[in-house]
């Protein structure tokens, strides 16, 4: 029999923010392996697939890598379509460098399916480009409070930065990035628990990080010259509640 | 009438890497202003709408930006459903905040729906994901030679950097990018006409960059530690023809 495994990226939440292809994949599929962070609508898709919740989740109990590594590579030994679904891209911090080693390892056919990352699903929400002309022609996604040239005003996003926050916003300071950069969190992007709170690197430097969040939901942080705006529109000092309901559906 | 315009990405070519949601929006759609990169299939989406092609191509005429402004704020007083569909990911390097802008000084209703940006669909098709954890944990989208900092070989993925080459290639040496940095190009990405190009900063610095492109397609240049895997399965020097038809359509 040849199988083959599909890593395919879910998206950011929403169910119809999967690509064409994963959805038609998952559709057909025997078996799905997805993330405990996966909105359960987007299984919705698995029609007539055996379901297996892995993956980590903060603070909760989470299958290990290894173990989600072997249970793969055993299920495409008796299934056909084998998928592996992944929140947002599969490639972007997610660990999958390891997935693709364990099934290149075990000779297994295997195909990538991209999804939208985070950082570009919160900037649709948003409605603000990452980078805009004459301003700022550069953005980085990271995970770490690593050093940057403050140069050509340059956009930075945080994926899993919830607990560093203090840590990330005294080295931006240090690289030269000013008190007044407008900074932005936002929470289950896309999905109708979407929360977005705007402030400033200087106002977030004073304050206990904890006063942010509410809830252990995955945060995105966007810092930037090019987020202006969003700090002038800033309705109030609490979570704005954004209902993000597709259009048409 | 109330009326929405939905600036849709298109994502990387492959007509089946647009989300549920853009597609499903271009089926209802009105009218279509659609880019000239876009690959005409991905037009089938489009039953009933009017198609109206726009934008740029290198070397090629063009529509200018401020039509196309004034076009979509003209179709929104006409029609229900307008669609501006961009190539990759709306607001990555798209020029969408002058759209965003005219539309928003016209008072219209307007969404924006991601799609897969060139950087991650070449990813996938690399299956390589743009951070490795213990060697790289950040990744840059630009479209600059800029500077950055060597301390976490970070990698960096230009777009538009067909004509950049050379000053990219001196900027990175510069940085303390070492000589035998892995590089890649790829153009066409998704599309049955995908061609990739692996090298080092080395080889393309003691090269014309014409010898890396024969032909006006669009062009993104992955560059990083990360890459190192690619260079090593390396077949030729020539590029190699990659047919990336999905298996499940």
């Amino acid at each position: 029999m040849q199988s083959t495994v599909y890593l395919i990226g879910a998206g950011p939440g929403a169910s119809d923010l999967i690509t064409v292809r994963g959805a038609r994949i998952l559709e057909s599929a025997d078996i799905v392996f997805y993330d405990a962070l996966i909105d359960h609508e987007m299984l919705f898709w698995c029609k007539r697939s055996k379901l297996v919740p892995v993956g980590k989740r903060c603070g909760a109990h989470s299958s290990s890598q290894h173990f989600i590594n072997k249970a793969i590579v055993d299920a495409a030994r008796k299934y056909s379509v084998v998928v592996r679904l992944k929140g947002g891209d599969p490639l972007v911090f997610g660990r999958a460098a390891e997935e693709i080693s364990a099934l290149e390892n075990a000779g297994i056919n295997y195909e990538v399916v991209p999804g939208i990352t985070a950082a570009l699903a919160a900037s649709a929400q948003l409605k603000q480009p990452p980078t805009v002309r004459g301003l700022s022609r550069t953005f980085t996604l990271t995970t770490i409070a690593g050093t940057t040239n403050y140069d050509d005003h340059p956009t930075r996003i945080y994926y899993m930065g919830r607990n560093q926050l203090t840590e990330i916003t005294e080295q931006l300071l240090k690289d030269g990035y000013p008190l007044d950069t407008p900074v932005c969190l936002m929470e289950s992007v896309t999905l109708p628990a979407e929360k977005r709170f705007v402030s400033t690197l200087g106002e977030i430097s004073r304050e206990s990080s904890s006063n942010y969040y509410e809830s252990d939901k995955p945060t995105i942080i966007l810092v930037g010259e090019v987020y202006r705006n969003l700090l002038l529109d800033k309705p109030s000092d609490q979570f704005e509640e954004v209902n993000i309901k597709s259009k048409i559906a």
